[in-house]
């Protein structure tokens, strides 16, 4: 049976700041605490600053901040401070089964795919969006309200004029986020695709041909033949090599002949915009466009 | 039952030579078929030289060039050109079945660790050395008797004075190759890591903690628990990012505490040396030697 969603936030509610991954930037935390803090109380735990070579500190600290979050009754929702890389290397320090019991928003991209993956496999769903030092650097009205209201409980609006690789409609659970780490994630056997899902995808510094891989990788490893749709992200920094081959291309060439709808160009990732949606919850495709449930 | 092992090649045996992943510099290939030349009958399809983006031809082209080499009669070892990337968009279209029924040498590495794994998984062991575009860079005398004595069914010299991470005594079956596509591997679902396997693993041009987040996916899939060894090979140009964390670092920590013998600076990879090695046949790692059974 699916654990009951996490409560809508609202202003007011109470925030946690935990860093499961790289170190940061303190002033663009600070920036994006500023902003959090205008519509929602804050708990910083102090070892959020902490920094161990490129992680927010030890294993057992990251673990240890985030379990807290997780398992604290006054703790609404919890938001991450940055993405980089080290959310899988405390995966099994969570207590995800208390967490499934009684879930609450968790917030974050990028190396929080691995978090997302986790939560959503055990059916509670979470926020796809910007982590706090994205908050903390140049974001539009438009970006925040869509966190806002995701983190509310309000659909934000729909995404429109998406570019279509394949059309079609689909209806499914949104799944995904960081296709390294959905790669990784795969390998290290905690992917789980849901039947008729819609995988979201986005990445950032990759050449295309490793995006060849990683997409090749899934399909392989049956997960793309589950997904009921895919739906490409921004792909930031991912220019050709000397080949010449693009991104878009790749993309393009390894997704239609799936025979499932696909789009490109949909406003999240590691380039501007990048609008928060639900994970775990339904969405449906139809043509160009990408409507919440 | 384990298939026969491939039967080992002698002087004028026929080699034919392949380029399942992506295109390289031909200058580079015909210096490597000269010396290759010098000791084996050479068997070189045209459309090896195809150019498709990085790939070197059209899948149908490259897999069409595969497959003929692996079931043709007449062909005695099969030498891949490059490696780059590619040979995981061919993997299902290769005649496994067959070529396990009549198997022969199978040389290359970096991308084509993907063959490896898939020809190991059946019983059928391989070559990791250099692939011909290799050959055909500097390459020393040692390299090259190596290849030799692995081509022609004599154990090469022991590896000795390797870097002991952590000591111990261990003889498997040696399985892996360049960690990237282990990891894609084991994404697709096609990693096999024989119980008390020896892994082998190099790499190039990764930042530290994607090595980080490689192993990290690999320790969680249960697949280095499987393993009853670690042996890593070059890691080349896998610089430290400005936190300073160094690949050294990296694979000693996520390796120590696994309980079984791990050793760095084996003598295989991107860098020199390169030297061919056994891949799906046993080894023994004992303190800082390793060596071919």
């Amino acid at each position: 049976m699916a654990p009951s969603p996490p409560p809508p936030l609202r202003a007011g509610s109470l925030v946690a700041v935990v860093a499961p991954a790289s170190g940061f930037d303190r002033e663009e935390l600070f920036r994006g605490l500023a902003w959090l803090s205008t519509r929602y109380r804050l708990r910083v735990d102090g070892r959020v600053l902490s920094r161990e070579g490129y992680l927010a500190g030890s294993d057992a600290s990251r673990a240890a901040v985030l379990s807290r979050a997780m398992l604290d009754d006054d703790v609404d929702g919890i938001v991450c401070a940055r993405g980089g890389y080290g959310a899988m290397r405390i995966l099994d320090e969570l207590p995800w089964e208390r967490f499934a019991a009684r879930p609450k928003a968790l917030v974050g991209f990028s190396d929080v795919t691995a978090l997302h993956l986790v939560a959503n496999a055990r059916g509670v769903p979470t926020v796809h969006g910007p982590n706090v030092t994205g908050l903390g650097r140049s974001i539009t009205t438009a970006e925040r309200a869509s966190l806002i209201a995701t983190l509310e409980g309000a659909a934000p609006p729909p995404w429109t004029r998406l570019e279509v690789i394949v059309p079609g409609e689909a209806t499914g659970t949104v799944v995904g986020g960081n296709l390294a780490l959905v790669e990784a994630m795969a390998a290290a056997g905690r992917l789980v695709v849901p039947p008729g899902a819609i995988l979201a995808l986005e990445d950032v510094t990759e050449r295309p041909y490793r995006i060849d891989r990683m997409l090749t990788a899934l399909l392989l490893g049956g997960h793309l033949a589950r997904a009921g749709a895919i739906v490409f992200g921004g792909f930031t920094q991912c220019e050709p090599g000397p080949d010449g081959v693009t991104t878009d291309a790749v993309l393009r060439e390894r997704t239609r002949g799936l025979g499932i709808p696909v789009v490109a160009g949909a406003p999240f990732g590691h380039g501007a915009p990048n609008h928060a949606f639900a994970l775990g919850r339904d969405a449906t495709l139809r043509g160009g466009t990408l409507a919440w449930a």
